[in-house]
């Protein structure tokens, strides 16, 4: 099945667009090992989201051990709920080749996040796998993002700031619907002009929580004409709700917040 | 030792100014072990370069086993030759802080590559330790590179193409002097143009040998006025010389070739 198709199906039974990063922090979680951490809010949450998303650097800070952690966190994921690996990965085609393996047949995510500023062929190896798909770097929800993202280029469609031509290129390069984009809540104006820009694509929306993103704007600007195909990224704010022998149950509960504050946005949205 | 001491040190000693990437691919190697392949290649090599490159894809792509590999090379190097993960990375502050302890400290990598997309805060958190180094990517060696690399945009030191723009941002960043740029051979005129928007930065030049970059021009146009501050990669070139069993010493006369090959366009650019 294609990862749209998946996610799609994922949200509707769970009826949420809430996408849980699962960003293991030594200093912030019980007492615990990482794996058996995941598998705990797993288990809470896995009725309550759409997909997950474990950032890599977090594995990888904690070395060999944390990447077999990782892995049987996929593993025991199962395929009940897609993971999108966030590894913002991007390099020449032979390499890019590589990396498209490591993310999908060695860690078995169903998608992963790349970085565009290397070009197409950084994005091209990834594609080849048809029932995954990528979600490409747009409008970064940190606050360097401007440095670059912001710059007014001028493109065969006109000027247009990077981002813009960025959401253009990716839009045109997606002929098999396998392509998304990471649009940061932090920014909404941006977001909506994303929107407007690729009406059918698919958004990936961090920046919720921690960072500050204003969940009611980027609901109302992210989601499609028919309230689908955006979905919002929490992790530090859900993860570390408890930092007690409740952390599970109290993740349990942040997440299904987060799930009811989105259905409620969206159906103000419709209804207004 | 700051990193670009340590790197002119080993230049000077080895009078070499090739950095050996350390890609290894089942495909092309003789049938041994990863960690096995790269210590006969460092073995015959380690006089001759003045740097080690592992791309980090073609270990992901062996999973945890090639992860372990890579830490068994790094410490094999043992601070004798400086070693550049190549990872391109990029990810929010945060984020990018967990990636800074992963490459510098559970790999013990002396540099990185990093991805400049997602801006200053990406980069910073790898800044902050002090005898290391990142290469920020410029403009890349690949055929998509011209993408978004090479969008005309505007900037406070006028108009620019991005690859310029972030270089000048890089060397402004370049308080410590521990940014280098990534500029890769197969785009001489923009190495060149690179070369003199940024005069004394670390240039990391890869593109020689399988991808087609000229070495002559690269060195000629990379190289700083002293002939320094410019290191040339070369990977499939160098390792796979020889599939037989003289891989290691065909190994050793082609990072030879090469390292008399720049010596001596340096020697007839000083002499012109």
């Amino acid at each position: 099945m294609m990862f749209n198709a998946k996610l799609q199906q994922t949200a509707q039974k769970n009826q949420s667009l809430v996408c849980l990063g699962l960003d293991p922090d030594p200093q912030l979680m019980p007492k615990m090992g990482v794996f058996e951490f995941n598998k705990a809010i797993i288990d809470a949450t896995s009725d309550l989201v759409c997909a997950y998303k474990p950032n890599l650097a977090f594995y990888e800070a904690l070395g060999i051990d944390g990447l077999g952690a990782l892995q049987k966190t996929v593993e025991h994921i199962a395929g009940k709920v897609p993971v999108i690996g966030d590894a913002k990965r991007g390099d020449i085609g032979n390499t890019a080749k590589a990396y498209a393996k490591a993310l999908f047949e060695v860690f078995g995510f169903d998608a992963a996040t790349v970085n565009p500023y290397m070009g197409y062929d950084s994005v091209a190896p990834f594609l080849g796998y048809k029932d995954k798909a990528v979600f490409v770097l747009c409008r970064t929800s940190n606050p360097g993002a401007a440095n670059f993202q912001d710059l007014a280029c001028s493109s065969a469609h006109g000027p247009h700031r990077l981002y813009q031509v960025i959401a253009e290129k990716a839009q045109e390069w997606n002929k098999a619907d396998n392509i998304g984009l990471v649009v940061g809540a932090t920014y909404p104006e941006d977001l909506q002009k994303v929107r407007q820009l690729c009406p059918q694509m698919t958004l990936l929306i961090p920046g919720i929580g921690a960072q500050g993103g204003d969940l009611d704007l980027a609901v109302r600007y992210g989601a499609d004409a028919t309230g689908q195909r955006a979905i919002f990224a929490s992790s530090r704010q859900i993860l570390y709700a408890s930092q007690g022998s409740d952390f599970d149950q109290a993740a349990r509960e942040a997440a299904d917040k987060m799930r009811r504050q989105i259905n409620s946005i969206l159906s103000q949205r419709s209804a207004g």
